[in-house]
């Protein structure tokens, strides 16, 4: 996965940071993938960011407040169809952010 | 790591995204864990998530805005003095965002 070339600020990130139910084979990223698919074809989505090890970091970053409903509405959604009877996380937490001031280094994309 | 706890909104998160130049043996997984410890003894310091991949992703969260700036400072010496000749990114970008909702479920730590 590639950083994320965003706008300058200001835009909105949700922080989504989770610990998985440790059990292999259960579809979680092929169902992971397919929702960062459908966020991607979303009003107002802007790029996203992911990395797990023990922990799971996924920043998406939004236009707008309402991007970010109709997204969530959306994403819970799916999540649960996609869920089934399968308990993916053992725990989540998800921050609503509105990103203020950035910069960076380094190779431009 | 463990996810972060967090008080309620407001409060402030950093989100650096890096991806790292290709070397091993460089030193910088122990400069990175010696950062974070030197953050987590900084005045407004919260808490910490971080995970990499491909891409690697540090959240970090502060009460406010001057801890921040003080953090910056402090850190960016600190580095250059860990960092040396070495260049340990390709690129990184920074995002100061300020956290106005959270929510999360499973087990509370």
């Amino acid at each position: 996965m590639e950083p994320a070339t965003t706008p300058d600020p200001p835009y909105y990130a949700v922080v989504f940071t989770s610990v998985r139910d440790a059990r292999a084979g259960d579809g979680y990223e092929a169902a992971a993938a397919r929702m960062l698919e459908l966020a991607a074809r979303q009003p107002g989505f802007l790029g996203v960011e992911s990395a797990r090890e023990d922990l799971g970091i996924t920043v998406s970053y939004w236009a707008d407040e309402a991007s970010i409903a109709a997204w969530r509405q959306e994403a819970e959604h799916r999540w649960a169809q996609e869920e089934g009877r399968t308990r993916w996380y053992e725990r989540y937490s998800v921050r609503v952010a509105r990103v203020e001031r950035a910069y960076g280094g380094g190779r431009v994309p």
